[in-house]
């Protein structure tokens, strides 16, 4: 399926600076600097961290600014946090949504700290007639023939929420350039599309936000007249660690055959997950994994089975299900932008 | 041209994992952790810093074991050096070579910090007969039918250069998992595929090495009949740093009329950069900038210029020459394989 991809120039272009996690990298509880993944949509813009200002304004009693000095300051609190960007599997559909082409790896798992939202906006103080809170990155683009910088809002609500947070930390170091230096959202629970990097600007607003990001991009549509609903938390995903040895050029598995060891995260923004069953014989029969408690309540747990591999060609999978009885489909479901796409993870093996 | 790509999904494959430096982070001397390229031929793997081992070994007077505490009590040095991929370049190739599909980014400076090869052959003592030495990772995979560890050599008399080493540290921090953690070979001025990650062995042999990196992969050849030349030491290329702002999708770039300070950055492994030349015509005329002094020997050195710019659509560029004479051709040479591909830089620019 996939020697069929016929991927643009544009989205080669797209893959070559924004990259996944190598699924090896599945072996790491947090994922080592330079291998979480990364979904820039314009470019890194250079920001000092001594400079740095954060503004809120808009519908509060107070509009206020921050230095990185005065976030460190307030409360600190670390939250461990598996993050993926909403186009994950986008590229594994047909006809292909033309984007940044993910198959499986868009995702990443981190320790972030900084200080809670809902403590920078009640030194503002929101308007009682407040419904929404904007996030305005410092990067800017051309997006849809429209010039913007990078914005997405939460509602009151889930701006609120403790575990929603300014991250100035990432795994203990400052947080590297591609990943919003020296300032960022983080919204546990929800694909990445939410957490602004660069964070230069919080407003408070009146009227429910339609930005371009969220009217326009980051909706799951049937069609282009379809107005669908907009994309927010993160559906359950299973990811297979790499087995045996690969293939330099089509990633395909070696395996010795015997006893193998499977092992595996998985993850799911609604909530727990509460099982992961792994197929050798594309999908035919299923096995419940031994699974392990996750890292953090919005972090991916890990999942272990053990194949007693005869010689022969395999296709081999693994599915979660949530706490919410979601589970993910054995192939893609499409749709127009190419968002929330979580099929089975299956993986080409050949046990000599 | 790039629209017309056609990227099979194998070749996808490996860009989501492999990945470019974002042309943005020409702006730093060193390239910050996660934004060096990457290409990576099987799987990062899982080694131990305080239990690994590099054996010292074949034709010589005393085979030899280090740790990594062994290795930091010899002389240490730091090396600032840019290193880029063999195939960067090899997508702009029409019929295009299919591996990793590199565009213009795959290259990356680094403060390196080791010992040199030379003090750990000289605790080895070659045989008189030592033609070559033999560097193998620890990484194994399948590459053209062949099971193999990575390994490349150098002659003898290179693998003595004083600068050729053995790094632990990137940087100033202990190597990431994905830069050969916890230790790597780096040889300043050649092409990515000599600096041997995961180090696990070094061996002297009598003979010239006939692996599979150096007689079916790295070779520039115009067929398969063709036996070609092997790739070694990098040839010219500059890059520019990215004007205004960019369009998401096409990467294109929008600029603001007036004077635009442009800038980037030029390298060769056979000598000093001499000349870095700018068009904004495609190549009808061409404008010398100012060179800075490189970083280091073995690194690449900043160029500026200004451009008095005019609304309109410019087709932006810019090409190096070094020391021997060797200068960017104005569009890609094509070989077999994809190597050593360095056309001019040419950037799609807007001013409105």
């Amino acid at each position: 399926m996939l020697s069929e991809a016929g991927i643009t120039g544009e989205e080669l272009a797209l893959a070559a600076r924004n990259h996944g996690m190598p699924l090896e990298a599945l072996r790491y509880d947090l994922t080592p600097a330079g291998l979480h993944y990364l979904l820039i949509h314009y470019d890194i813009p250079a920001l000092e961290a001594e400079s740095h200002v954060l503004t809120v304004g808009g519908a509060v009693e107070d509009a206020v600014s921050f230095t990185l000095a005065d976030l460190a300051a307030l409360p600190q609190r670390t939250e461990t946090v598996t993050l993926e960007c909403a186009g994950n599997g986008r590229a594994l559909l047909r006809p292909r949504p033309v984007s940044q082409p993910w198959l499986f790896e868009a995702v990443g798992t981190a320790a972030w700290t900084g200080v809670s939202v809902s403590d920078v906006l009640e030194a503002a103080g929101p308007h009682s007639d407040a419904v929404e809170v904007v996030f305005t990155g410092a990067d800017r683009g051309m997006e849809g023939g429209v010039e913007q910088a990078y914005q997405r809002s939460l509602t009151l609500e889930e701006a609120r929420r403790r575990e929603v947070m300014l991250a100035t930390h990432m795994n203990g170091a400052p947080l590297l350039p591609q990943h919003g230096a020296p300032l960022r959202l983080v919204v546990p629970g929800w694909y990445g599309m939410t957490s602004v990097k660069w964070l230069a600007d919080i407003s408070v607003v009146t009227e429910p936000f339609a930005g371009y990001q969220h009217e326009q991009a980051y909706r799951v549509r049937q069609s282009e007249e379809d107005r669908g609903r907009p994309v927010d938390r993160i559906q359950p995903r299973s990811l297979i660690q790499p087995l045996g040895i690969p293939d330099f050029f089509t990633r395909g598995r070696v395996v010795s055959p015997g006893e193998i060891g499977m092992t595996g995260r998985a993850w799911s923004g609604f909530g727990a997950v509460v099982g992961v069953e792994v197929s050798v014989d594309g999908g035919e029969t299923w096995h419940e994994s031994r699974l392990r408690p996750p890292l953090a309540e919005y972090a991916w747990c890990g999942w272990d089975w053990t194949w007693q591999a005869q010689p022969g060609h395999y296709r081999v999978g693994a599915r979660a299900e949530d706490v919410t009885g979601r589970i993910q489909p054995l192939e893609p479901d499409w749709n127009l932008g190419g968002y929330e796409v979580n099929p089975v993870h299956w993986v080409d093996v050949e046990v000599r």
